[in-house]
């Protein structure tokens, strides 16, 4: 079966190689390797995994009738062939452009802060959002969603089996889309076969750009293992008239300061940045060497002083990263009569 | 591995059930139940099969890099998991709304004409002016289509894989749109299952279904096997405002005819009528059992005084031409760069 992403790397706990090991022992920041390997993604209380919800929440991903606009579904946007991005620089949001990069939805389920600026905090709340934004959705309100997946006869059924009642509610539309979300994860990538022991499964250049990243180019003082972010905000200089999560938290450290998105998958999502200003990985290696541009607001950079060889092995390592593009199952969705 | 399609019934020669036989001999119209099993597809020479040119293809028709606009793929208005159609009366087309309904491209590796009007005679003249139609693109050109795929640097290798030498033409992306949609066949159907033999696959109500089909209720007349169609044009009555195939043939019997539609997996693709404005099969069987409706055009229906019983059976036989909705996989698609 075709899978959006695999477990394998989260299961085992096998002790690292101690290849890897020695590779660590050359930087001052990584003590333990360990800590670099994803745990199996947890599932809220007050919304609990079963797999009638999330097979729910696939068709609902793929359903467009769930906007109002019937050209727009969630994958519109969040293209599973495009890395659950959309390959462009800013989104498209309901036709009329919206001023940030889409975000690739690979392991959302392990984030802590949502969209670019972190106005949601939990992704019911950020899928709740989305649904409900006026930059995606027109006039849309939960009741107009809700009426027009009900009157869609097979999805009543759908709903009763995933949350043992009957009856359907913005809150279990957003709850199904979560719990597929969260199943949405980083492919099993070079560096997690590394990880577990197999020394030949990333370039040596790859290990030398390790050290890097949590030595001298010290970019794992942002993106911290396991999932390689912070779940925190950052001004990197690269747009000072979008206010970042200023507009959120209203403290001035917060000014054009943006998400730490993850790096797993990251050769799959193309482009960077949240103003999808940098193409390539090599563009946004070359951006921090420099301590990125000289802007009015400043901005957390200094210059690396990487030579071509550090960037290269840079690059190899943030390459070996990323595993193969999965393939994604469309499912059939329900009709809305019997015929 | 799932599939678009089902080529059981098409490859066993086996000979049909005497049960299926029976019903047969009750009607004046089918002679033949051989007649009714579907072919293998055929591949022009001109554009012959190859598995590279197929996931070429199926990567073009997912891909919103095909269209100048990105939330247009051709996946969306022909959605897979809504029986390669919209579930919606009039097609979206580039967001502006068009005056028909989408048509599934369920079996449309078997059709001689192609669209409501018949405007085109090859799929892969059918792709082709489906790719540049105003309505559907804003000032596309092949050249436009062919600059923005031969950017894409994995898509260059792939070309050349499966056309056998390098470069990307209009053509070459239409010939590999066109092989992808001929591998979208109908379900394995439970009408299948019968002819080849299986009694129970259908209920009496189905088979009594059958010989009104091909008998009383004529339905055969246009809708021939074994693709249930006779890929030629008929005035219905539906509507006498739309042209139809008149401003194609200028001839006065094609005014508001249209293209008959196959039947196979009809019930994974409401609505129905070549403007969507019957909501169920039943709704189908209703207006031609009255005979249409009466419009100043006239059309070629006369009322078929069926009972209720008679319906029941039409529809119960109507229903065995759909097998089970099926699940499609959305493929990786190629990155614009090398990270």
């Amino acid at each position: 079966m075709p899978a959006a992403h695999s477990e394998e790397q989260s299961d085992d706990q096998t002790a690292v190689h101690p290849d890897a090991q020695q590779s660590v022992e050359q930087s001052a920041s990584a003590s333990d390797l360990a800590t670099w390997r994803l745990p199996p993604v947890t599932y809220p209380s007050s919304n609990p995994y079963n797999r009638a919800k999330e097979e729910l929440g696939r068709k609902l991903f793929f359903d467009p009738r769930i906007s109002e606009n019937p050209a727009r579904t969630c994958a519109a946007c969040h293209h599973p062939g495009l890395g659950w991005a959309d390959s462009m620089q800013r989104a498209l949001g309901n036709q009329q452009g919206l001023g940030r990069h889409t975000p690739s939805l690979i392991n959302a389920g392990y984030s802590k802060a949502f969209f670019w600026d972190g106005r949601a905090t939990t992704l019911e709340d950020a899928v709740s959002q989305d649904l409900l934004s006026p930059g995606m959705a027109k006039d849309e309100t939960p009741d107009s969603i809700v009426k027009r997946i009900a009157s869609i006869a097979a999805y009543r059924q759908e709903f009763t089996t995933a949350f043992s009642s009957s009856g359907i509610s913005f809150e279990r539309i957003t709850d199904a889309l979560a719990t597929f979300l969260r199943g949405i994860r980083s492919s099993s990538t070079p560096f997690d076969h590394w990880l577990l022991g197999d020394s030949a499964a990333i370039p040596e250049s790859a290990k030398r750009g390790f050290a890097l990243f949590t030595g001298k180019a010290d970019c794992i003082a942002c993106h911290t293992p396991p999932n390689f972010t912070d779940s925190s905000f950052h001004n990197t200089g690269i747009n000072t008239v979008d206010p970042g999560h200023y507009e959120i938290s209203g403290k001035d450290k917060d000014r054009n300061a943006f998400k730490t998105p993850g790096l797993s998958d990251a050769a799959l999502t193309p482009p960077y940045m949240h103003n999808g200003s940098k193409a390539t990985l090599a563009e946004v290696i070359d951006y921090y060497d420099r301590g990125g541009d000289t802007l009015d607001g400043g901005n957390e950079l200094h210059p690396l002083h990487l030579n071509d060889r550090e960037k290269a092995d840079l690059l190899a390592f943030l390459l070996s990263l990323s595993g193969e593009a999965p393939e994604t199952l469309i499912p059939a969705l329900p009709l809305a009569l019997t015929p």
